[in-house]
């Protein structure tokens, strides 16, 4: 068992030299920035690691400008770190060995949509919400929503997903191929816009969730889908988690095409209704929502209605409008944030195990004993329909025994999620947290097999080092 | 462009020295086979490629198994086979550089089912209608169906699909995790069983697809499906397959949740009709099918009727019984064995491109054009809910003249696939045939990226050399 989690940094930075930052300044100009609050708006995230920030930052407007940076810091040994939209939350986008923020955020235009291939090009730097609104007339959509609007780019670079993946699945499934910046700063493009290939090693999914290590994302192509005809979302509380997550056991297994299946817990549901005033229950809740035709969406939440009165179900609410819609998922995509404010001027540390959904009781039960027995303030919430669900432990930054109890809490909770056959992230990737757990989970061999990789096509570890593993 | 497809055999062959041969000899005994009769079995498989056999096969019963053969191959430099059902269609079985072949048919147990999970795992030499079989009480099921029975393991290693994957996905989005043997010879686990995670790069991902040239396959553990409360299966003749394929791309762009949806030239239904002795309209037919709740399927149903009628399409049947159903499905997968009958004692040329859908009807009409244009016999399968389809040209070994012709119409077929954005293999891979597509398809920089990970991973080049690309 890997429990040790530093975040020292055991690793000199590697600083550019007089001769890259001339040639990025030449460049680049005023889009070559080296002032420190510039800097420091880079070199944090939404995790609760500190580091200094990046040396200098380039905002790129082009795969172009990508691989001039890409190869300046190759031909300098500098490190290249992908900045996005800055919501990673574990340690991502940090700095630890030094280098240069690469920043794609104003690389936000809408490359190619195809309607009737569904399936559409844009730039890493164009965000989820972004992306649905320029395409909001054509019919479809695109159906990945991790909280923050993040950029489709660093989406796909943690294999983000979001509460409607049990339906839709991941970027896993939703991304078809790639423009990547190479440790060499060459450019390539992995797959093309055919829903499916034989064709060689699948670069795309390699890509994919490899935290900016091999390469920096310039361009994503995307699965869309249609809009469904009908939509309906609907809350129902329960008197316990158990009881809740049991109703979701129960829908996956009967093959409901339900669209999404979140839970939030009592103080998740707190939280909401005092950042959004809502006037939920406050219990246990599923947040659940039907697509498909009118019939078809009728008969899902027929089903699960009664599914959900079989299991202690009560204050089964629909709503119908998409106003009302809206201002639901709205609020349970502003969970994290309402979540903080429950205990002023904390940080949060956050897990993200998954597990078979025959362990998810267990799994969200004995993680809230033990929070509660450790007398940490907390809330969760979870993509249950996938058996991925987020303990919040908030802690108070001043007291570093807070953060022990968290990282104690949030060891054992992966450790048994791993004993049960589930994985220690299934959305927010291994970052600078979960480095330990990386081995506990894939085994010695496994990540021997992703370094290899790593060597072979990063050779000076250049590419967001210090990530995934500690090379 | 890469045109030029190679044959010939421009490698020596690596032949396995006596100490491996007796170490071999010595743990397997007679599962070690050196008959001329077992290597030329091994050595042949669905492609038209003809080379030497193996040296040797060894049939395994465990990944230990396959783990000591690899483990001696890579003390020896000498290449490793893997070989399931031998129902590659592109050489992928063949012993191109001499070596073993690693027969895994007797690894054919069930490990472990979590049908409450919708999770099965199973050794690499279960085929998967034994898999159907023997879930068939746990109310799920496993999608995947390439024509043959193949095994999963093979299936896995070529990134396979079949006649569900419109719904269900590919062997892509359905493995969830694998074990391997990696060239060295250690054992490595590549996923856990929870349907998501982020963490590390996804080697399940980058293993299916790989053609057992970065290890082999001994385990796989797969995504399971509820079986859907109703099913409905039905046949839709055209005039011409423009029609046909304009149906199914008003289906898909709808966001019809059809489970199946394959188009049959006349040719094909000419050839199932006289192998499986059915009265079929002689004409380009869609064969489809439904999956859901019995209000879903009809309503399924209804809604590609019209589109049907809408596109010219008549004599629409349904088959509602399961045996009605078995006998279309069933003559479905037979399909290319019964198009070879079509001529006695040819060989099938066989494309596989897969295309953005909107330009599928203009690839299938020129497809159709050029083979009536060059006189050679041929018929069309294809997945064309995915893009997905098969020219089956079919020539005369004897006449050299007939297999260039085949191969002129699968390059130019292959060209405009790739530049109407998609690849020249949709689910065959690329086996010894499409080495010079896959340069066009993917590009210089990305296949040199392959190329870098079959070096760090396979740095002697025994994992079944010669695949994919020509190392």
């Amino acid at each position: 068992m890997n429990t040790a989690v530093d975040f020292t940094l055991n690793v000199l930075p590697r600083p550019m030299p007089a001769a890259m930052s001339e040639a990025l300044r030449a460049r680049f100009g005023e889009r070559f920035a080296t002032a420190l609050a510039v800097r420091e708006q880079h070199g944090r995230d939404e995790s609760p690691f500190d580091a200094p920030p990046p040396e200098a930052v380039v905002f790129c407007e082009s795969t172009e400008d990508v691989a001039f940076v890409v190869a300046a810091a190759a031909e300098h040994r500098v490190p290249v770190i992908p900045y996005g939209a800055g919501s990673s939350l574990e340690g991502h986008l940090l700095a630890v060995q030094g280098g240069v923020s690469v920043d794609v955020s104003r690389m936000a235009r809408v490359l190619r949509l195809d309607a009737d291939d569904l399936t559409v090009t844009v730039q890493a730097g164009v965000t989820r919400m972004q992306l649905n609104r320029e395409i909001k007339d054509s019919g479809l959509f695109f159906p990945i929503d991790p909280g923050a609007d993040a950029t489709l780019g660093g989406m796909s670079a943690t294999r983000a997903s979001g509460t409607n993946a049990v339906r839709y699945g991941t970027m896993r499934e939703n991304v078809l191929a790639l423009t990547v910046v190479t440790a060499s700063g060459e450019v390539i493009r992995t797959g093309t816009r055919a829903r499916k290939s034989s064709a060689g090693y699948d670069l795309t999914r390699l890509m994919v969730g490899s935290e900016g290590t091999l390469g920096v994302i310039t361009e994503v192509t995307l699965k869309l889908h249609p809009l469904p005809e009908s939509v309906a979302a609907a809350v129902c509380s329960f008197d316990d988690a158990t009881a809740a997550v049991d109703t979701v056991i129960a829908i996956i297994q009967m093959g409901v095409p339900i669209a999404r299946c979140e839970l939030m817990d009592a103080n998740a549901v707190i939280a909401v209704n005092r950042h959004d005033k809502l006037g939920l229950a406050e219990k246990p809740m599923l947040l659940m929502e039907f697509h498909g035709s009118e019939a078809s969406v009728a008969e899902q939440a027929g089903t699960v209605q009664e599914l959900a009165a079989e299991h202690g179900g009560t204050a089964f609410q629909w709503a119908t409008t998409p106003e009302e819609r809206t201002r639901l998922w709205t609020a349970r995509h502003h969970a994290f944030l309402s979540g903080l404010q429950l205990r002023p001027g904390c940080r949060a540390v956050t897990t993200d195990c998954c597990v078979p959904i025959s362990g998810l009781a267990d799994a969200v039960t004995q993680a809230l004993a033990e929070a509660e027995a450790a007398g940490l303030p907390h809330f969760i919430v979870g993509h249950v329909g996938d058996g991925n669900f987020h303990v919040a432990y908030l802690i108070d930054p001043a007291l570093p025994e807070e953060r022990e109890a968290a990282e104690r809490l949030n060891q054992q909770l992966v450790q048994r999620a791993i004993a049960a056959g589930g994985t220690c992230t299934g959305e927010h990737g291994i970052g600078l947290h979960k480095q330990g757990f990386l081995v506990d989970e894939a085994g010695a061999g496994a990540v021997a097999m992703m370094r290899q990789i790593k060597q072979a096509l990063d050779p000076h570890n250049i590419m967001n080092p210090g990530k995934i593993f500690a090379l």
